[in-house]
């Protein structure tokens, strides 16, 4: 073999791009028809979806009053199953297991959760890889650009249905953060209080530029097809693509001191001979996060999500962030991530200062972590007191 | 057009990747014979090239002693001309001009300065590009893995055609960086000072990683065939994946702080309705380096010098970092960028230690920055003193 070319295709065992869409839903998986029989919803960047359905699940029990009700937001590829364990249809226990439950940090003895799947996702809520009413056909790239505030009214929907008139809190890390934020600004009476972690009052040009690059890794692979893979067998569809833009985020999720502890320069293959394609123990691990992630989720919905939080920006069509921040009327808790690199300090220092301005009550708190952006997902130990005290005040 | 679909090549005007091979080379670019004529030139990863040239320019005048050399190491994508104009085969000044020129940092009023492109480059000296001595023909994929050792050794081989012993001080930054401590301990009595900027003993994991996919965005351009893409005509080679590799690594030379100031939420598109291609100002400038570097540089030298930077590690095969920082006798600066995200100040720190640890003359420095790893490549108001300082105190 010539020194500079790959070895075999390492990653046989990625299937394909439909994998998602193949089974039954965990049987905790509910849903709701938003938009369908004649009844639409309409977009923000214009144009409208005639079919929104919204997957969600929920722990606890809501109270006579309807008052204990707390929505968790997801971020990027994270989903509904905030709790719980891991089963058929669900590759992983709830990505907030630790914080959410009885006694824990946001207690399902006292609160009723709700967390939904964002509007464009591929757990369930309406995406690219649902079929469009028109023909039964994945939408693949027909489907439209969606916002941060469109997956905020399908939320809103969720919750009449539920007979949720006011969230007690509404939590989110991440892009979940933007919900959060967009929530208390959309439906200040609607919003009990609001819980934002490691995100920001609109995308920062970093943030836009690492979105970039993994949105061209995925459109590159020229199994993308223009985003109409859905017909393609095992090994069909972008995988290749997506791995990379995994690859990518999960080097700014976390930071380099983090991977210098747990790696250092170990290696999986011996390197004595020096091949291109021999690994450090950092690029297995790298490898082993993009096919996780190509098996679970839908390159196109990686694509859409993606320009939402690009195009988050609270200040839009508001008369800018002081206008926007204005309409804000809960308490908040603002949460950072010392080393995060991605969501950095200085935009929860800005979201801060502004609430502040503003004449708001707000909470500062900063996670102590090597861990980078990941902390709002690892550092549950510390996540625990700050979330618990500041639900337990709001509760009073 | 549907709403993911890509717009229309805005990347037509990239020209074949054998540009940087197209034209003569500027008049004053220098060539030596390392290796050739039955001469072999032996490599630490195992393997041989049998031909080597090495391109280097140099500026100011050795004096009749030939004790004032100094060699300027260039980073990833650097090349031999660190002083100067512009000019035709040369489409920028010097990468180091505001540092290199009579009265300047380093004064070619007193110091003979020289800088080589490195092994596996594509800027004259021997790379995948060059003709393999059997067919005529480029490399490509048949270029072997080299190592910063192995530069070094083109290096001295120079200094030895020069006539010079031993260089008043090796500099560099970044994989420049690795070259000069290489330097202080391969050859320690040939190394009068040593100036090390934003570098480090190893390369870390996370460098590891951005290396890694940056080269993988290469080769999954269905373009780069397997290497052999030479004979690919206008808009062939791996310029996509070439341009992404870039823009993922000018996401990590720069800094938050410094694209939030720059750019903010600022577009290039109209971007109310909301398409997936529809532009920041960010994505813009991503899209003007990713193209600035796929006219110039050749996509198989940024695989092999990649990975050449992955493999440096200043203790293989010497029984670890204190055993070869204890061969440096040399007086060192080891110069830090505060906001370096790639080459954290950690890396320097630990540099720093070790050299104080074994005993060795040695002053750290940082620059305060929001520019990253750029830094080193921006802030001349700090370095010109930092760097003229040492270097006087040397020369006394």
């Amino acid at each position: 073999m010539s020194p500079l070319a790959q070895p075999e295709n390492r990653f046989d065992d990625i299937p394909s791009s439909g994998a998602w869409r193949v089974g039954d839903p965990p049987a905790w998986r509910q849903f709701l028809r938003v938009a369908g029989e004649g009844r639409r919803f309409a977009l923000e960047g214009g144009g409208c979806l005639d079919e929104v359905d919204v997957a969600y699940e929920s722990w606890g029990t809501l109270d006579a009053e309807a008052s204990n009700a707390v929505l968790v937001c997801h971020a990027l590829t994270g989903d509904a199953h905030a709790a719980g364990p891991s089963g058929p249809g669900q590759a992983a226990a709830g990505w907030w297991d630790d914080l959410i439950g009885p006694g824990k940090a946001i207690d399902t003895d006292q609160f009723y959760v709700v967390c939904a799947n964002v509007l464009g996702g591929c757990q369930g809520t309406t995406g690219p890889a649902s079929p469009h009413p028109d023909d039964g056909e994945p939408y693949g790239s027909r489907f439209p650009i969606v916002s941060v505030r469109d997956t905020v009214r399908t939320q809103a929907a969720l919750a009449d249905a539920l007979g949720i008139r006011r969230w007690a809190a509404v939590v989110g890390g991440s892009v979940g953060g933007m919900q959060a934020i967009e929530w208390a600004v959309m439906y200040p009476d609607r919003v009990g209080s609001m819980i934002n972690i490691a995100s920001a009052v609109s995308a920062s040009p970093l943030q836009i530029g690492w979105s970039m690059v993994g949105r061209l890794a995925i459109v590159q692979d020229p199994k993308w097809s223009d985003g109409n893979y859905y017909d393609q067998g095992i090994g069909g569809g972008p995988h290749l693509g997506l791995m990379l833009a995994r690859r990518i985020a999960q080097l700014h999720y976390r930071s380099d001191q983090s991977f210098a502890d747990r790696f250092g320069r170990s290696s999986v293959d011996r390197l004595d001979s020096f091949n291109l394609w021999d690994r450090f123990q950092i690029e297995s691990y790298l490898d082993h996060h993009g096919q996780k992630l190509a098996k679970r989720f839908d390159a196109n919905t990686y694509l859409v999500l993606n320009k939402a939080m690009d195009l988050h920006d609270i200040g839009r069509g508001r008369g800018g962030y002081e206008a926007a921040i204005a309409r804000i009327s809960c308490p908040s808790l603002v949460v950072s991530v010392s080393s995060d690199a991605l969501y950095t300090p200085r935009q929860q220092r800005e979201l801060h200062k502004l609430l502040t301005e503003a004449g708001a009550e707000v909470c500062f708190e900063t996670i102590e972590s090597d861990h980078g952006h990941d902390g709002f997902l690892i550092e549950f130990d510390q996540l625990e007191p700050v979330l618990g005290k500041f639900l337990a005040k709001q509760a009073r």
